[in-house]
């Protein structure tokens, strides 16, 4: 199967059992079950899951096991957009082409539709079967790790904090890992231990994640200073325009790209421990996150 | 012991343990966890793990199998408040006679600090040791379930929405059931659940709750009306300044009063599942909390 098929694929399977799990439309308070959906059904490729389906094949499970937990990180994910895009956060006014939330049912309803999201991601988790190895509790203590204030909370606070100051490269890679990497990661953990992997299994994809997410984001950064709006699909030279820092402005657009290069290489070398056949369609999603023209 | 002294020795105990789970405040980022430790360490009498703490009691258990549970319950709780307080909510600068966390950290990490709050609060339940009745699994879907969008976020969306329109008795009943009730079940809930409790217990407290909770709301909007300021402590009148619907304005004062003690009275007769001597705690705190001058 190639890589879009796939994403195509694992993205309708996934938005069936979303549907299926977050209380429908017509559910009271049906304002918040409309903002819930309005944005977690806004579309997106659902890279997160697939890397949660993904890691679980790879490790010799199936994908069934790990789809709650899929369903998990993609409500966990929509929750940060919806908090991210606040006035008091980073005041944007549409995503993905659309009206933000906030800006279609007002700031109150969107903080609690993100917290009701939040609240809503750890049920799903606590629905991912238990096997010889992991369990609930083991499940949930990684999410709400990865996703609290020590990574993926703690990052937006860091970019918070950042807006407009001169940072080291450590506070920006610190920024990098908890706004893009933690949830990665997350997502290859929580797939691998959904299919109860072995502790090499577990580092390996902690690794892999880490790799794919930081070469992820110094890549977005170079695209952002070099390439065109009609290449990249949106508007370039935001992050400089925003006073935001960028890789490519804090060690050089050169240096940039040889790290960027050399993140892609070891994201690939960290797979090693798994079969040629198992690595292959995690290989097929850094391949496709990564390869791009910069 | 005294319901006052109860109140102090769990309050202090409650508060050493959150003070151990919870990152410290030279944790980077160092603002977040400030943020975090400002609003959890406000004060407060702590009522919900105390009620947490004593339903597991009143089953059996021991206080000690709750505490991880009863802190997740007070950090839940805070997370509600720093919300509930920013300007696009309740819009309010003081807090137990202190800026709210928006005021001293700026709404953005305001709005992270809740983030962090209510993602530990799973975190710390998911430490709450398993019995041969309950787990982790049945910890997290019990506690998402009355903090989610059904419940405690559905009722702050609700209340949201009220503002400013005439509301039914049934629509301020879910109000009150959504911002008061759900978390005090929860509480009792999760302490006989890490006791291990029967299902004819679960269902007690469950009652209780319901009761305890609604009680005191309907007191709390019948002292609004009421009461002087020097009795109450804090300004009279507000709800009614804010045009926020009241039982008293809805059914009228004899009748809140009437229902209100029509409920202190359940609440008592809910604990008859319990022996005198188990209920004895729950009774003293429902009693501190219920017996007031309306």
């Amino acid at each position: 199967m190639d890589i879009k098929t796939l994403i195509k694929e694992t993205a309708a399977k996934v938005e069936a059992r979303l549907n299926e799990l977050l209380p429908g439309e017509d559910v009271a308070p049906v304002t918040l079950h409309k903002a819930m959906r309005y944005s977690i059904f806004a579309g997106g490729k659902r890279i997160r899951p697939l890397l949660c389906l993904e890691a679980a094949k790879a490790c010799g499970g199936s994908a069934d096991a790990a789809l709650n937990a899929a369903c998990a990180l993609e409500a966990l994910h929509t929750y940060t957009l919806i908090h991210d895009d606040l006035p008091c956060m980073d005041d944007d006014d549409l995503r993905r082409g659309r009206p933000t939330n906030h800006k279609v049912f007002g700031e109150g309803v969107a903080v609690l539709a993100g917290d009701a999201l939040l609240t809503e991601a750890f049920a799903m988790l606590a629905r991912v079967p238990a096997n010889e190895r992991y369990d609930a509790k083991d499940y949930i203590t990684e999410f709400a790790f990865r996703t609290g204030s020590l990574n993926l909370v703690g990052g937006q606070v860091l970019d918070l904090e950042g807006e407009g100051r001169q940072l080291s490269v450590d506070e920006l890679r610190a920024i990098h890992h908890g706004k893009t990497s933690a949830l990665i990661i997350a997502s290859l953990r929580l797939g691998g231990m959904a299919a109860g992997c072995t502790a090499e299994q577990l580092d390996a994809l902690t690794a892999y994640g880490r790799d794919l997410g930081l070469a992820f984001q110094i890549i977005d950064d170079i695209l952002d200073v070099t390439s065109s709006p009609e290449v990249l699909g949106k508007s370039i030279g935001k992050d400089a325009r925003e006073q935001k820092a960028t890789y490519p402005a804090l060690v050089g657009l050169e240096n940039a790209r040889a790290e960027a290069r050399a993140l892609t290489a070891a994201a690939r070398a960290d797979l090693d421990v798994f079969s040629a056949r198992r690595a292959e369609n995690l290989l097929a999603i850094s391949d496709y996150l990564l390869k791009r023209d910069y």
